[in-house]
């Protein structure tokens, strides 16, 4: 199972021989496998388009499910909330080249940078290595968010690929996520609300939603239960946004050149960390405190 | 977060509708939504080519960094191996129509039947889930296979899919990595037999290696070790094959008809479950036995 | 226009050089066309799938208003059909591993052998290859089937790429297409009939056809005028089937060795030719009588 | 062959019914077609990324041979280049949405506009229809760039489509092939030179050129046969570049009210015609003459 390189003195170089090519072997395991070797070939190429966008969006696989058997809170659990965007920043930190990220409810999508050349573009690397670590994180950090309440099973994702030629398609792309996340929690807010503090059943509730408009559901909950929609969190309104920022770090350091006394200098480092953000994405204010995140388009 | 499908009564037909499509709201978000829905044309479509078998194989990223932080055994660590076969097992049994499932090392292939329509046979949902379902189990079944010993962070599968027109094509492909095995392995056991038993360095035992064959590398192992490598297990030398099986099952049910005394009857029931095999899969024998996992080519 | 290889002694080795590789230039054109070399970069790859079938179908474009304006007769014009199948046997004989074609009204098909690597399976080549030899093979033999009426404009045809992953599969595309000739036939028969023997307007032979069987159709044209469909001819009943065929000749050939009397001998030399065929290709017997056309699935 | 729609009276809808769904048949054959018709689905989707320029790009097949056989002239041969132009001009009045192309010696690209939604961005359709399009117009048009200078047989372009998501890249495509344009016809206006006005044989001037650089070449022909190279035509320098222009046409029109004297009024119409232009486009000057080619990146 492990090759010669595990034990590789410390200090050397190491390249992963995990399966060393044994290029002198019997003659007939040669053959065997270069017989074989030719469904190699049957490997397509789906390298993404350069200058564009790479969007790998995930999905919770029967969630609802999951959220019922977990017991998760309603209209929002922050434990299952904020381990989605643990593992998303798990992604993050381990794939480079992801600009920016965003997710709400049981969803996130990934942006790497139009000019990536990470896995040489391949969509289905891109994408699985996205869904894999996002997965076993998930489960991985589970207990730092619900503490002893049991995972009862492994969770699924799946993903996809998408490609945008301009900002302008990725800012859509993004403001489409966000008008969503806005929609359904206005949506589930009241309808909770019609239900855990107005006594209404599901059914009713429902019915009593049936054809309202944004506007008649802040009313209802502002004049019926004196709640200020736009006082909610923003976690929950605005879903989460994460990014890349600087840090400018100051450290003493004690230096000490040979045949002087030691001294006490100031280092100033620069360091780059995930940032979470729960702000609108949709109108240019962010983008414009934020001019980095987005490459020109004349490239 | 969720919407009202969560309390449906029970016996009520459930259909997930955790983003309710809420299509009356205020015209500002109405006309939001609508002005940036555009963005999922830019979807592709990638679905695969009817009537071939589908393949899905996972390799693990970074792994030999990944045994070495975890104290692998070498060359083979039946811990790892048995986490990896428990992952795939749940990978099978989650997902519908894989017919049959290959792993060793860290790696395992996982073929969809020609004719299955799951996901639609978008080759995006098909690997990403696979590769999302594998992780979670990996890390979900950690402690069954290591104990105590702590999983010290998530690790990460990427993955691809390729397609076989025929039958001959998909047992080749079998055959390809099974050969695979079979040559990593024995390179793996001499090496760390000269390493572990003989005394040498590593730099020595891979020099020892240059250019043997695999009789030189039996005849190493047999004169020097008195080890017999046909005798190893095969486990190790022919990896883990997963397939289908059908059990009947006998069980005794008490059957009680209105009005008349209750009595016991024998039933028989068929269920299938994921076995495991260690056995060669390149010549015929193992598809004489199992007539059925292939599809007929002239479908 | 036109590099230095124009003019190369015979005898030597002849390999185009229409653009040189100027290798040296000046900086400035070096850079520019470095600089813009990129671009080369955004083609995708689109070679097929091993070990299928490809076929490439080409379709008239607004053949409807070019029958119309080169009086084409109806239901069918045998000039119109002898210049399609012209113009299919000149791509067949231009273009290697195309092993079978098959054309009814305005289009085309064109199947290339399973195994074939030609163009190296590239999708964008093969069938714009084939679209464009048959187009400007249309307008090359043009006069040879219409004579002295003028083709008025150039016609256009579109094409597409289907695989086929097993000889079942191409059979049954074939049949779908002999079938699609069948149907549409035997409708055009009998509308022209009832309106250019039976004195119906369009409109009346439309209606009067609404809702009725082939039974029906075949029994209208048979008791009113006297017309036993199954008799029209092969051509338009059947389409038009093109194989390759050998041929076995015996040329007489003198030779005349050193020091010797000349004299005749006979020499029998094979030739395989594009043979046209009109017969049913949707059961065996074809099949049966032709065994070299498709290749053995289990490969 | 044709279906009723044939002799639609003038003033109908008319839309192509050249294959008319015959929806009732009898039994027999309706089971063959719906038995037969799921290898339509065999198709896969090959729709062009949205919002991306789709460029078509043509090149002669084996046209260093049709050139010699049909005795072009060296290095430049202004029959063969205008009936290029002219093939191209007629692809661009046949199909919609290209806004450009460009052509040297025997190849010509077309760019479709990002926004087009031609044929549904099939990139099947977009290309095999270019090739067929340019390729009956080649023979068509033979006779009017080479008199009674008889086509020998049915040439063949190949084609491939290639997308290019900004402006700038699109502009680096067409100044790709610009600079390639520019590096083969200095050599070959040298080398021919060399030949038909220097008497070297072709041997002799290609090892005169071995190494040289632009600027070389420049000075043999001005020093050695005084010809500035800058003063060769255009088109042989530049190629053609074709575009849309619009043309404002004045013409009298009589019009005569009810109840009222006739009288000859001026109307001013807009037509739109492609015209040729022989011009750098790899500076901004063009760009900047002309627009309205391309779209704004930020769409």
């Amino acid at each position: 199972m492990f090759g010669p390189v595990l034990c590789r003195l410390p200090g050397g170089i190491k390249t992963r021989i995990l399966r060393p090519v044994a290029r002198i072997f019997t003659s007939s395991s040669r053959m065997a496998k270069s017989k074989f070797e030719y469904v190699r070939n049957f490997e397509t190429d789906d390298t993404c388009l350069k200058n564009c966008y790479i969007v790998v969006r995930l999905d919770g696989r029967n969630f609802h499910k999951f959220a019922e058997q977990h017991n998760f809170l309603k209209p929002n659990d922050d434990r299952a909330l904020g381990l989605m965007t643990c593992s998303a920043r798990s992604v993050m930190e381990d794939l480079d080249d992801i600009i920016i990220s965003y997710g709400q409810s049981d969803e996130f999508s990934f942006v790497f940078k139009r000019t990536s050349n990470w896995f040489k573009r391949r969509a289905s690397k891109l994408m699985t290595h996205v869904a894999s670590q996002f997965s076993s994180s998930y489960v991985f950090y589970w207990k730092d968010y619900f503490g002893d309440q049991p995972l009862l099973y492994p969770p699924g994702f799946d993903g996809r690929v998408v490609l945008y030629p301009s900002n302008r398609n990725l800012r859509d792309y993004l403001s489409w996520r966000q008008a969503d996340c806005h929609v359904n929690n206005l949506y589930n807010t009241v309808f909770w609300t019609l239900v855990q503090k107005g006594g209404l059943t599901t059914t009713q509730a429902e019915d009593r939603l049936k054809g309202t408009l944004a506007s008649d559901k802040n009313e209802i909950m502002f004049s019926e239960f004196d709640i200020n929609y736009n006082k909610e969190p923003l976690v929950h309104r605005k879903g989460t946004t994460l990014i890349w920022e600087k840090l400018e770090e100051t450290v003493t350091k004690s230096v000490k050149l040979p045949n002087e006394a030691g001294e006490e200098v100031l280092v100033t480092r620069t360091r780059r960390r995930v940032s979470a953000h729960h702000c609108d994405v949709i109108g240019n204010q962010f983008w414009e405190e934020h001019p980095n995140i987005l490459e020109d388009d004349n490239c």
